[in-house]
């Protein structure tokens, strides 16, 4: 394949566990770096080391396990949580520092009460500090999404001068549309000197259910890294779903674009994410929820069962599901009927169907699911059980 | 206001129905119709008539009780189906047919074993029936999504020319690219003849996460009524969100574009579709999700504190959620303390803040969250204490 390589940044273990309710230990964080590892994200943003004593020794220990990704620790443009960042990823084989500071007006404002030139100064002062212990070092200018383009240029330009390696533009508050995220990425790729030295990252909150969306506008502009998590966590309404963006490079070959993802190990990932975080997945979530690759409907599963590509994109055993589920309901049909109760053992003329459905019907509307022990009820009810079974 | 109006079709009480696991007795539906009819929706699916006896009767019983929404019953291109769903919703105000065929060659070929000519007679025929016993059509070609162009456009001019009043193009696997979307609504709008007489429709399944930005997409383009569901219910990775597509028209007044929502009844209406059909709505969920406004991070936590709009797009009271939680965990900030603090009668100065966040740190290491209770608990292991209370 001559695709070119998205990078992907997973940020579970840093955006995502800041979530209400999402805290892990440090056993639990290393169980998921090593998962993380092994999926094959290509860095893993392991916390936020000044935030806490507990965040501090988890970043250090996960360095020290991580065998392939680079670890990623989160500062402000602060000296101290740069030294305390550097001081954590010491036995990292490949470090990161993420340093940044809000860009948008009201960022500036509100935030920081202070003018775009004393931001712009503190921001190449971090990427110069944080390149005094780390060669890799990504700078991220908060809200950009809401950013003025031009002002932003001049950010990117003055930390790419400074030494930033990547650059990553964060629709802070989720507020873009695909086309408005699109569109910057393709004004930075433009409009910055010296931007064929950094890497163009996308970090894309979901507030308005578009990150996923976002972040494959951004790619197809220009970035080459995305910032994801896995299931989607993240504050409020959670980061790009690093499961989506993955299954979405991998299934459209047009776009000349994929990742170093094992996808056949992003089913279990989420799993074990969700479990270890408490925090459940829709059972209607792309990719991983548990209804992702069930057919209930009639007309869906005579068409799943003639063809599978009639209504399935992905084989589900392509991202680690064995089976797609055909899920006996009121709504479902003769063929879905047919295959199930074949097997379990009765082959049905097309005749002999003809009753059992009706009989099914009536069953299945006083229940929420017909399942394999029901079909034996079902059949016999039927008067002509005796010949099936014959 | 001057923004064009887009129609939101809900289908929740059919696509979202048909979902193993969220089967709705007659009593649950006539709930949620209300319901629906009180959001503002425009027209509500109720069901597919011919699929189940049960169904049949929360149709028509649903037709009885709607004061304002159309009331749209779904058919395959089958005079049988077309009959049964017209005699369902004979009590409706305002009834609507909804039948159409598969379009694409995978559709054409392993279901239907057919070719396009006769598919278009099909089309054609079964629109023509449904006209003879309600003026409004709706004619729905499935696997649009992976329909050729051209091909598409001739269905199109055929139905219009039989009478149908809107034009569903549903993306059914789930798998066209934004850009994809949007380039085919703007091919039929440009190349249809008669496409003014009648509304292009989205419907597009999440597979891959993108429903929503799809659906967006397909308004931008041309089109004017979007399908979807409460909390994005539906097959495998369900539909687009409802309250997704309705909030991002109301935030982006620049697409000139709006819906009939009162958007205040979203969060109470999203609560009552999930604990009907007994289906979670993940934490993370846009717009609904129970942390959709919730920031525990202590950078977000400062940034809100000082100022809402830093970090937040939406007023929660607009979707009909009381207040933005500002939760304590080992992540959040001097601010976020000091704040919730303050609610539970605590003015700390900034030096006491000090020694009082050292100690909450401690304290919150050990814990998944940190409640008001607790920071009583905090405040008297801290030397200030006493100054504090005095």
């Amino acid at each position: 394949m001559n695709n070119e390589k998205v990078q992907i940044f997973d940020t579970t273990l840093r955006d995502g566990e800041q979530v209400p309710g999402c805290k892990l230990n440090t056993e639990q964080k290393l169980v998921i770096a090593a998962r993380l590892d092994l999926l094959g994200v290509d860095v893993i943003e392991a916390g936020f080391p000044i935030s806490s004593p507990g965040d501090f020794k988890s970043v250090q220990e996960i360095a020290k396990i991580v065998e392939n990704a680079t670890v990623c620790g989160l500062t402000r443009s602060v000296k101290k949580d740069i030294e305390v960042a550097a001081e954590a990823l010491k036995y990292a084989k490949k470090p990161r520092i993420h340093t940044g500071i809000g860009t948008s007006d009201s960022h500036i404002k509100y935030k920081f009460n202070s003018t775009r030139e004393q931001i712009i100064e503190r921001a190449v002062a971090a990427v110069k500090y944080a390149k005094s212990f780390v060669e890799d070092v990504e700078f991220y200018a908060e809200d950009a999404g809401r950013t003025d383009n031009e002002f932003l240029a001049r950010v990117c330009e003055a930390v790419i001068k400074a030494g930033a390696t990547v650059l990553n533009i964060p629709d802070t508050t989720g507020y873009c549309l695909p086309e408005q995220y699109g569109a910057k990425m393709k004004f930075l790729k433009e409009n910055v000197r010296g931007i064929d030295k950094a890497i163009l990252s996308c970090h894309c909150h979901n507030d308005l259910g578009l990150a996923t969306a976002n972040s494959i506008a951004g790619v197809i502009n220009g970035a080459r890294q995305i910032e994801c998590t896995i299931n989607g966590l993240g504050e409020r309404a959670g980061n790009t779903s690093l499961e989506e963006v993955v299954m979405i490079l991998r299934q459209h070959p047009d776009l000349k674009l994929d990742t170093n993802i094992d996808t056949t190990l992003l089913y279990s990932t989420s799993l074990l994410v969700s479990d270890s975080m408490s925090m459940p997945v829709q059972p209607n979530k792309a990719i991983v929820g548990a209804n992702a690759f069930a057919h209930s409907s009639g007309i869906h599963q005579d068409g799943v069962i003639k063809n599978r590509e009639t209504y399935e994109i992905i084989d589900p055993k392509e991202v680690g599901v064995t089976e797609s589920a055909i899920v006996l309901t009121a709504r479902s049909g003769r063929a879905a009927l047919a295959y199930r109760a074949k097997n379990v053992g009765y082959e049905l003329t097309k005749l002999q169907l003809d009753e059992v459905y009706q009989e099914f019907l009536k069953f299945a509307d006083t229940r929420k699911e017909v399942k394999d022990d029901d079909i034996h009820t079902i059949l016999k009810r039927c008067s002509v059980y005796k010949e099936i079974v014959a």
